[in-house]
């Protein structure tokens, strides 16, 4: 199965859910498996949801020891009890990793996957040129809308 | 879902390999999935090919930051770059966590399991009566067969 | 620098108590640094006083994210924030491990221990011979007392 | 006593890495413990060495199972098995943390910084302005020389 990750903000704009949710429901779509943060919030909850609607399987890898804060999305529930250590798992486990907007967490995410050179496309900001520096070659990419990204991941993918 | 963890060494006799096959079909037959350590190898390895073929999903939490060591009947590749500390996130991960005979490894899920209140079932063999002392109360079993051991999980899943 | 690591449970009877002061005690007159798990309970609060009253440097790698639960008597706290799963970092980092009396976690140092080949002495306690015969080969021994352990621990580090 | 992290890539300019020995030295001067990632190069191999040869305490939180990689100017090596995941327990267990340049290592370090709310010094470079805007309040600096850093993280520890 293919895994592609969204990571991004337990809060953020209402426009950075509805891109979330609409990135999650073409995840499911095209048949790939859905990775997030699992919890029950912002684009953790909204990525999950879109991806559930289309019918696909999702995957929460969770800071937490237990589910109580796991988003009703999500169908795998990987609790780590590590905090953000998890960050790393997140990365690691996804082939493409995709960073909606989002705080120092998704950050540290965008830096481990192009330490892990796993390819990151940001939806809809932009960390700055000191940033994409750090990513090895090919491996860093801006997008604007989830059918850009969809398009972007096919050709990773190949 | 309902996820299982199945534990157990990389290197086992002909016998627990067949039992941990039989165990896989059976947690898939129930539709539950199956949650083990993801190598190729085993009784990963043969845990995830009985629950495969009986038509399960199969997540594997591997100590490695790429799937060169995946089991090809693994589903979900969750790859944790944490060597053995992954132990602890297979334990938590597992609604019930059965411990086939295995090693030092297998022993640490057994404690760790123990310790994050993760009822355990050994499949097989017994760790003795100091170990099965350090379990929460009602959260510690042995068991012969696969058959016992399913009977076993819907007890705890009630 | 040598580092001994010290385990056992955060509740513990007034003889490991007594005993983790006194073993503390004789690894910081060794010259040698003492590693627990940091926290301001039992074995670890025993083991840390010992060693700091006897001059001695001690290091506690902690489950936590801050230094509210670190006992006083750890001169540099680790702050893993990944819970028991800092159990796999103790005993990585010891060059021997003594394992006084104690509950899961403590048991699921020994395994992890034995799995990465560093020695294990139990002291006061038998965990039986089904987790004995889990170690390498002359990697685990059985001790009554302190001084019967630093023996032990300088044969070892021979 | 008072850890200060300092993170800063495996391969570093000439320039960096004299920045880094001093500044090691200059925290070695105050007292204050050194801490960084504990490996045989660049950034860490240098502030090590400075911190050393001013007479002070050197920790090194190792992405290594064993000390094969480690500085030999680190006194007490935590070897943790968890690859990148370790730069998560280096600021987690620093009080202020110091970034000297490097690459998308030393960025996940300060977004993880960042996220547990420690304070955070750039020495000679700048990541950009949607990095800054990320952390908390008064929690992120720039700085260009040794001397100045020390400064900054006295008023920190006020």
């Amino acid at each position: 199965m293919i895994i592609i990750g969204v990571m991004g903000g337990g809060s953020a704009s209402q426009e950075s859910i509805e891109c979330a949710y609409e990135l999650g429901r073409l995840i499911a779509s095209e048949g790939w498996v859905l990775l997030n943060g699992g919890r029950a919030a912002g684009i953790m909850e909204a990525s999950a949801k879109g991806a559930r609607e289309a019918g696909g399987l999702t995957v929460g890898v969770l800071p937490d020891m237990d589910t109580s804060q796991t988003s009703d999305y999500i169908d795998i529930p990987i609790l780590t009890g590590m905090n953000a250590a998890r960050n790393y798992i997140n990365v690691l486990s996804s082939q493409v990793v995709v960073a909606c907007p989002g705080g120092a967490g998704t950050l540290s995410e965008i830096a481990l996957a192009m330490k892990s050179k796993r390819p990151v496309i940001c939806m809809g900001w932009d960390p700055g040129p000191v940033v994409a520096a750090m990513a090895p070659q090919g491996m860093f990419f801006l997008a604007a809308t989830p059918d850009e990204i969809i398009g972007m991941i096919k050709d990773l993918l190949k």
